[in-house]
């Protein structure tokens, strides 16, 4: 059975979402759509993009992956239909597809504008609905990219986040930031293991946030007073910061996180 | 696949959503459930009645619509089962289903009462799981409506939420008001395109909202400043209130939205 | 069609339940995965025990069902796969178990260790995505229990939380408790409907809140005034007090629910 995935900022309490099965139901009736989130912030393009980047790859190959977090819905922006080795991305050109094309070999992009795959009245401002439901379904059926819209060579991306490295005559310091906060507090640094590894080999690091320092990085949350910041290997390969059954977010708010490697 | 959707108040935290799935499976296990909302605001019957009612239609002929807002639970309210020319719908007799039956031609209307179909001990608090999802579960194996329970011939229906229209010497207003408020605090009224047409035609109108006015209505969000109020034609055909990557719902709370076609 | 239910503490904005669905998906393309529920409070396994422990019979047989609250996940507590004459039931080994196995005979208890079913790189902080994700899948599939890890005899269970009977020359009173809250602010007791019925008898009883005292148990939340405090028998079989088309939860708070039988 083919696999929609659904990205976007519509919330739960709407119909939106509901709206786009039904719109994808009938046409391919026999399609899974599985949800990756419908609680995007509103209209944050680089959370969607991180949601959708840190799950895709999880999904069967050749899953449909719809993300829907558009604020130029109605206006000139591109719709684009990004086929990879591996997967279909389908997605305003927002740069929202920003972090699923970093480690996917792209193979077409096509700008969406044939009308015979869309609703028959193509709102203004609910193209979840007109356009994407539709032509996610279509492709799950097996129309190929081409027919939906004229190959294009470029596609909007987001300079990527990465850490700030400082080197001094006293060591090294990786200066890393928050890309996401999950539902416990957990603060997802953009601090990732194996740029960790390289910097710090077998030397001795600390992390240091605000004035707080923590010194190892921890295996398993129990393993820590409760509400007492730890540090952890997150499970989508980054720095996280945690705090066991209480919420890291809270206490160290925006502050970056500072990896210091003493020489 | 035939596709059953629920649409309920029962929130997402309990598990009465789940509940209904599993004695759902439980008896078709190969129909497909869609849930287009069970955020509805508590016992708020009206509500619910959009949401389904502009959804529905974009279902593939012959799905099962599924309404729990239920207040009268346990009560003698009925429960009742609905066949129109392309839809079943399948809810309590409380209106329900009046933005549903708007535009659908009426087959029958079935007063549900064959504990045949239902679970064996019915509670009075959860007819949802008792009642609700088996009844639909055998309508969608193919169980004929009447042996759900005799034909009746009304059915409970809200009188209609329509704008008021005004015609002085200067020229004509149409009152309108706001009838939904989405995620993104997008105002959703009761003024119908079509309303709006016959009444401007090309005579100009201007949007009055408490001492705002808005002069045009615009053809994307992003056109406009962040957070200015702006009137744009909805996804649903009527003429919403916005507020680009901003709220307009809390801009202008309950304010009546008046046009005001001068001569 | 085999079907999967999922309970966590995931919440539904962050992508942790997509992605399981996304790796069962890969798996196993055509099982059925059904949500109870996502939204258990952080780290609450007995919340999660009562949502799950009055839902899973009313799923098909031999139905899997998975529960992730988890905080000693990454930590050395055990993942087990209970095997009952109805039900498979898949989480970590921390009372979480406890409402679904009271009512179910135990075929067999499995720790589950075999890599060979794991994603081939387990992180230390979810095992949703790396362990029971695939394990449910493999399960769907038909790998014996017997493959997954060795038999173990016992699993953790928690003390029940039973209502508390006094005896004096007066009468008899059964001194209940919250076990949970739902949506509709209604609060579930611990006193279940054929321990009221034992007691009570022919006999006039009486339910004491605070200084409040509730003398019938009405049989549909609208034959009372909005708002006021009432009793009723609930869907999972508890006595329920609730408030019709308000909140009996905010009304009462933690007040214990006393049942007075006078001799």
């Amino acid at each position: 059975m083919k696999v929609i995935t659904l990205t976007t900022d519509f919330g739960l309490k709407d119909n939106f979402a509901g709206i786009m099965k039904g719109v994808i139901s009938n046409i391919n009736p026999s399609v899974n759509v599985i949800d990756i989130s419908h609680s995007v912030s509103s209209f944050d393009v680089k959370e969607a993009s991180f949601l959708i980047g840190t799950s895709y790859h999880y999904f069967p190959r050749k899953t449909i992956h719809v993300a829907v977090v558009d604020p130029g819905v109605g206006s000139k922006r591109k719709i684009v239909l990004v086929e990879t080795n591996n997967y279909y991305f389908l997605a305003p050109d927002n740069g929202i597809l920003s972090y699923c094309l970093k480690n996917e070999n792209i193979k077409g992009i096509f700008d969406v504008t044939n009308k015979k795959y869309f609703l028959s009245n193509v709102s203004n401002t609910f193209h979840g609905r007109d356009i994407f439901a539709p032509v996610s379904a279509y492709l799950s059926l097996g129309v190929p990219g081409k027919c939906f819209g004229s190959k294009i060579r470029n596609i909007q991306r987001f300079k990527e986040n990465t850490p700030l490295i400082k080197k001094s005559l006293k060591g090294i310091e990786i200066i890393g930031s928050k890309i996401y906060e999950d539902k416990f507090g957990n603060v997802i640094t953009n601090i990732p293991r194996d740029l960790f590894a390289k910097y710090t080999k077998s030397k001795k690091a600390a992390i240091h946030i605000g004035n707080r320092i923590i010194k190892d990085i921890s295996s398993s949350y129990i393993e820590n007073p409760k509400n007492k910041l730890m540090a952890i290997w997150g499970s989508f390969g980054y720095l996280e910061i945690s705090a066991c059954e209480g919420s890291a977010a809270k206490i160290i708010k925006n502050s970056p996180v500072i990896v210091r490697i003493l020489n």
